[in-house]
């Protein structure tokens, strides 16, 4: 059976430098009409790379949770970018490694009930060293953890982000074999 | 050093059903303005669980992304909800099982750039049959798969619902140690 939704109605809501946000009506297959408040984003991406057997990883305060949290590097598609040029350009400036190469993880939807966001997950088998160029209002510290330490961070909670689970755990399953 | 993000200025820009948008202005720790554009959501659920070694999963159409989607049992905390009993309640909604018990996987953050939602994860370990009791804009295909189909549509790019790949890996790290 058909499950389409059909939109009867859309309503701009809101039109913001990060996110839209649309109030549709819609005609469900069983007849029924619904609201759906929807998020519309241009998408991100989210990289792994490693140093010495260490993913470069981030602590940053994320004010929407009002906490600081630790996750991979990523970042929002801009105006026009592919996701590769937004993995390559978000790892230099958010880390100072200028990749060589981007190896596609997969996607992640972070959020199926009301955004429309692709989270594209890369990881970055070779790199070269130059200098970070963070936006005037990121304020990122990096750190360096192994993949033990990773998944032991995500099994006490001290990792949270879902992009960075996502990314590990398509990483293991298609790049590495460690456990 | 205090990465903390303070509120210069709150402005509500939506209050709807299920996301609520407001547009705060934020003081940085290095003394920039900048705009924060926020979603808040009450929070949600996601739950594994299993019948003779198969995953309950569901197929189902999400409007945002304009696709049927693959992803485990999940929906949102009503008012005053706390999570486990939530949890016990949309298990029961979607698949006609009721719980007997739940173990709380961990949380997991979908979208810490602009949004507040936290999803918390189960497994329930025990239920009992009875019915399913879907809301009326609900249009939901129930799917029955063992952990290594569900680990080969994530590994295929077939399941791309972050939740649910989040609360498979903390299942396999912390319930099961199957490969």
């Amino acid at each position: 059976m058909d499950k389409t939704e059909k939109t009867i109605k859309k309503e701009q809501v809101y039109s913001g430098k990060v996110i839209n946000l649309t109030k549709d009506e819609v005609l469900c297959p069983n007849g029924q009409k619904a609201l759906r408040e929807i998020v519309h984003h241009r998408g991100g991406v989210a990289i792994l790379y490693k140093v010495d057997d260490k993913f470069i990883f981030e602590k940053q305060f994320r004010y929407a949770l009002n906490e600081e949290i630790i996750e991979a590097p990523a970042g929002k598609l801009e105006e026009g970018e592919i996701p590769l040029e937004a993995a390559k350009r978000e790892l230099l400036e958010e880390t100072g490694y200028r990749p060589l190469d981007m190896i596609h993880l997969g996607d992640s939807y972070p959020t199926p009930g009301y955004s429309s966001e692709v989270i594209h997950l890369y990881y970055c088998p070779k790199a070269v060293k130059e200098e970070r160029h963070l936006d005037n209002d990121e304020n990122i510290d990096l750190i360096y953890l192994t993949l033990e330490e990773i998944e032991q961070l995500i099994e006490s909670g001290a990792i949270k982000d879902s992009k960075t689970v996502a990314a590990i755990h398509l990483y293991k399953r298609k790049i590495s074999k460690e456990r």
